[in-house]
């Protein structure tokens, strides 16, 4: 079985308006040191697989065609054989 | 400066209705290797500050206050020095 984590992040240029709330809601309660947020999504997938060459590629075809928006999104992910 | 990157996921005993939206969707798809989904968020913080302990317990306190909610999810971090 493997265990794959996606990282699921908005594109450097594209808005991020949740990141955005939290900024200005975290200096507001006093965190003045922060000065950015940007958020992401996290999937974590157990697969049912024996082949790390591929889960790998069925993970990184679950990212193109579902998990991920290639227009404003990028991912990046790391699979891990769990026993 | 510092990033926080933060990563808050909902305890194991707690229901995860868009992991299991996205797993049957990945099936339907004919990703019938999944067995299993859960989802999280990702945070980002630049922090402009210059002591890594302070950093530290600067960003535990903004998930224990805003970022996480301890009653359903759980959070950890890594913090790394930024140039």
């Amino acid at each position: 079985m493997f265990v794959a984590t996606i990282y699921v992040t908005l594109k450097p240029k594209v808005n991020d308006p949740q990141g955005q709330t939290i900024l200005s809601t975290l200096q507001n309660m006093g965190f003045v040191s922060a000065i950015s947020v940007r958020t992401g999504k996290q999937i974590e997938i157990q697969l049912n697989s024996t082949d790390h060459t591929a889960a790998q590629s069925e993970v990184q075809s679950m990212c193109n065609n579902l998990l991920a928006n290639p227009i404003i999104e990028e991912f990046h992910f790391t699979l891990t054989e769990k026993t």
